[in-house]
């Protein structure tokens, strides 16, 4: 059994990866690390873990953790993982980092976080999580940047047309709808359920710290030089992204044509689903489990392609995709433990 | 008092049009006519009119509706109002459509309703009801063709950027979220509270009817020809509607500069509210009112403009608008009886 | 015009007393009182309240109150009105708090709210607000305590009952469920959307402070020792409250005669809706209104009463009765600024 | 590997089956069967299936049925499967039957459901699935009637106890609450996202035919009369069911007390979980999984005993629980395939 740490086991992403290791046939949940609740059970905090997982939350002691566990997943807010992750990478320790602070280069970071980035040297050693499209390089890697909630699912949807060149990279707009978790489960009145609820607004309009990530993957994925808009919306429920993806055409085709380049790239990746035409994804039909749905659609009397992709922001968007890296990088199928249905209705 | 029938008073919008009617002090309800379920009270419908209306629905007798009322309003499903409303025209009545009935031209109203138009000399009578923009015509009509839910949002939104030239109009994207109540009272799969809530998705991908009504309007007003993408998604939440619209900047601009002519076109216009730069409106903060927010932001990064706008689908969107167009119809201040606070939390 | 000060300008009933008082014809809003955030504008805080009430919040400067205003409602949570209003009531003002600090006596606030309770003087002075069962007393007091949420959707629905005699107060069950409002706009864990939506719970078993409030009150109008279970549940929306009550028939009567008994309680009193036989309330039929509806059933089966009530937890609930309070007060018509319509759906 | 058929595949409950046998290591789908739509594809009214479940839908041809599957599970509305049940019966296959159609005896069936009753002969036949209080018989079976959702959480509540003699069964209160998905997919007014959408209200109160069930089988498995009453609330979600369950108490006794009992009814039942003294179960915590979650409080106050039970509706309250009595029938351990997690947020 592979012997796993979680740093962050308290917040959503964290008690998501607990939900998902809890039950995969490889992993054994050793340590569950929590500086700020340490010394408490988990339940304490989730008590729908009972009878499934009794184990207490433990402090950050990094020797210790060395000594334990093979595979840390970080699950903490940006600007943590990049003071922690240099030493466990010196121990020889495996780490999948699933906030922001490995994603960008240097100066990128420093623009859109508003704060110091991770060390030169482990930014080069961080390979990108975005599974589908890099997991020969995921196999090898030690150190494992997971992909942002919006940027899994805006990638995945754009990333095969810009590499088929059916549209023009000028003028790209992603206009995300994202739930509530999110926001991670600290109380803030942005979070209350009195001010989401019954509502829908814009935030972070035009300075959304994953602008620049999409960005860098088109260039890095599919070779293109592109600028985005990017605007996510809050949406009053609590798991699920949707991006509704508009690009000009670069040349005349069909919805047929555009999906079938769909299905070639994604041949044999088992949690795409790529719609029939006329048929587009909602939240929903992902919800609690690790797929993108996709749905494509030519617009012939604009001459754009619109596509709409869907994620569950807190698996496939994050402990969900993380565990998907794990799976390649210990040579495991990509899909253990993650056959997860959607939970319908 | 103002003698008013209402035509479908027991579906959505009826029903809002007796909320905002019943305290309105100029107007009387004297007719409320549902042709379904005629016989019955309107408490059997929607209780929380107990003790407020107390009144049953009627049926459609045109010759006894013409004698008993001066303005109908017809909240109808599309189809119903053009077969009716040219009777009540020929008697004299003025008449309010908050239908798709007569938005379009007879060509662009078989295209997309799939359907056969109202007559030629109806549709030529129609004044739109945008009542910001075209208050001196209101004023002057018979027959009002009240605006769509989304080219309410969208226009008011849209139409100063345009007329100030600040846009190039060749590639608009309007994404639109809208609450479910749009859908009307009637029972399908899609509007059950198990398939919307905890769900997000878009509907009528390239082929809502409101597109060409916006574009319509773009060029009425603003003299511009627009290839609009306009896509509609259902939030789960009961009202408001949410537009974002993204658009190339045709000249360099501040967002201040924008934000101030979007306050000089809508100079003393009581609804409409344009917000501090950096604010951006969400749907909660007009509930239940006749307001229309608008908050702008200029991307120098990409060089296009954001701007986003949030009205109550079934006030500002529907009935509320239409009581405003009845306002300026018969010489009353634009805001009697609207004058609601917004509902928040 | 009346000069009202508010105190917790900030908080949600504070925000609900602004909505509702902005349009009242008899009161103007003279001060807005936050400690916390004085010196700061209101719309800062609530941007839906633009173009409507542009003022700033300013700091508790007892002197200065007492020489702007002659009405000061307390929208504070429990434990601050009692250390303010004694040197208010001293000073002259009428004072209306909506918190718990005047509703029991000293000895049941001790035990249920863990402080010390107000003085003797001020508790002795006080006048329970349950505008319906007490409005003689409310004409001629100087301190108001406004119920509580539970309390008033309870007592209104339980008391006539008790009164006539047609139950036995042995074994009454209340059974409470409220939108998250009621717990205020301070960010915490529990009031977040991701831990409400979706969910629902019982809180405080056995331990809510308005259990004594009610028990208090049914003793004070109805003259009956009564111990009652009363178990509050979290329910996944914003505004409404609803009691279902059971007590044991004390005497063989038929669903019919209860409602007619009701009726006669309830004789002229414009807030109270009695519903027909086999019709019951829910809670959107009275949203964001004054209204309390009542739905009552006789079980021949098991000998027992089940009464429905429901308000708007804001308004009847708290604002609402507050500011009927202050009508009754200033020898105002009840409804008076109060005359909303339920905005359903 | 185990041929099952499912009749009524199309509907809730149906799908919430195949979403769980789709994962069983022991069952296999053989037969999808839904008369209304048969000859279309699952995936057709459940995209969420796609590349999971691609299966048709096929006709009620008993014939063929009996030949291809072993166990027929009917997820039907009742008044269907006491019609097609004998006859299944009769050629020796098993049938769970997750309608009301064999939880009552005649008489009772026929008054509460207000139709005709199932022949005596398979009636008598019919073993009551409530897993944990009747595997002996269960494992026996040819005939389960699975337990309504209400009943399943009211019983597993409150039979221990009245079996442990620690209360008195002449005033129980069962106040439920239920999210929207028990009412099934068929489209009607109630269950529109915008009448249930913020609002909380009682439906059949007084008269839900869940009443003389759990009232039989308190009988049945304590051997006491018991008159309760019993309402049920619709909630704005999804899923899950909380019963809040008030009874005088007949003894002296702890909370810890009552814990310890039902800590020792339920030994080694992997699904029931009694919460620490203090803490209370809700419904999200029980969320897609078949967990029964129980919270006990001794109101020492006023002599009676609140207890809260948890489960997901179409789980443990439907098809978690009728996969969990197929287990125990085709002699698998009890939690075979049913090991989920609850989903939480």
């Amino acid at each position: 059994m592979l012997k796993i740490g979680i740093v962050g086991a308290n917040g959503y992403s964290g008690a998501e990866l607990v939900r998902l290791l809890a039950r995969h046939p490889r992993a054994q949940l050793e340590m569950l690390i929590s500086h700020r609740t340490k010394g408490t059970m988990l339940t304490a905090h989730y008590p729908h873990f009972q009878q499934i997982i009794e184990a207490g939350l433990e402090d950050m002691v990094p020797d210790e953790i060395a000594g334990r566990v093979e595979l840390l997943f970080f699950a903490t807010p940006s600007g943590v993982a990049k003071n922690w992750v240099p030493r466990f990478v010196d121990k020889g320790l495996k780490c999948i980092d699933l906030s922001g602070d490995f994603r960008l280069d240097g100066e990128a970071y420093r623009q859109w976080y508003k704060r110091e980035p991770a060390p030169q040297k482990e930014l080069d050693k961080a390979i990108y999580g975005l599974s589908e499209m890099n997991a020969d390089r995921i196999k090898e890697a030690q150190l494992i940047a997971n992909p942002g909630c919006f940027p899994t699912a805006a990638l995945l949807g754009l990333l095969p047309p810009v590499q088929g060149g059916f549209i023009d990279t000028s003028f790209i707009v992603i206009d995300g709808k994202t739930g509530v978790s999110g926001a991670g489960r600290t109380p803030s009145l942005g979070n209350l359920f009195t001010e989401v609820n019954e509502n829908t607004g814009a935030y972070k309009v035009g300075s959304h710290q994953h602008t620049p990530e999409i960005e860098r993957f088109i260039k890095a994925f599919a070779g293109k030089e592109a600028k985005i808009s990017f605007t996510p919306h809050l949406i009053p429920m609590t798991r699920g992204i949707l991006c509704t993806i508009y690009a000009p055409l670069a040349k005349k085709v069909t919805t047929e044509d555009v999906r079938q380049y769909y299905r070639k790239v994604y041949k044999g990746r088992k949690f795409i689903r790529i719609r029939p035409a006329g048929s587009f994804p909602s939240t929903k039909e992902v919800y609690a489990s690790n797929y993108c749905d996709i749905g494509v659609h030519v617009d012939e009397r604009t001459g754009r392609l619109v596509v709409i992709s869907a994620i569950d922001n807190l698996v496939k968007g994050a402990s969900g995709q993380a565990i998907q890296n794990m799976n390649l990088l210990f040579g495991l199928e990509e899909d253990t433990g993650l056959d997860h249905v959607p939970v319908y209705p």
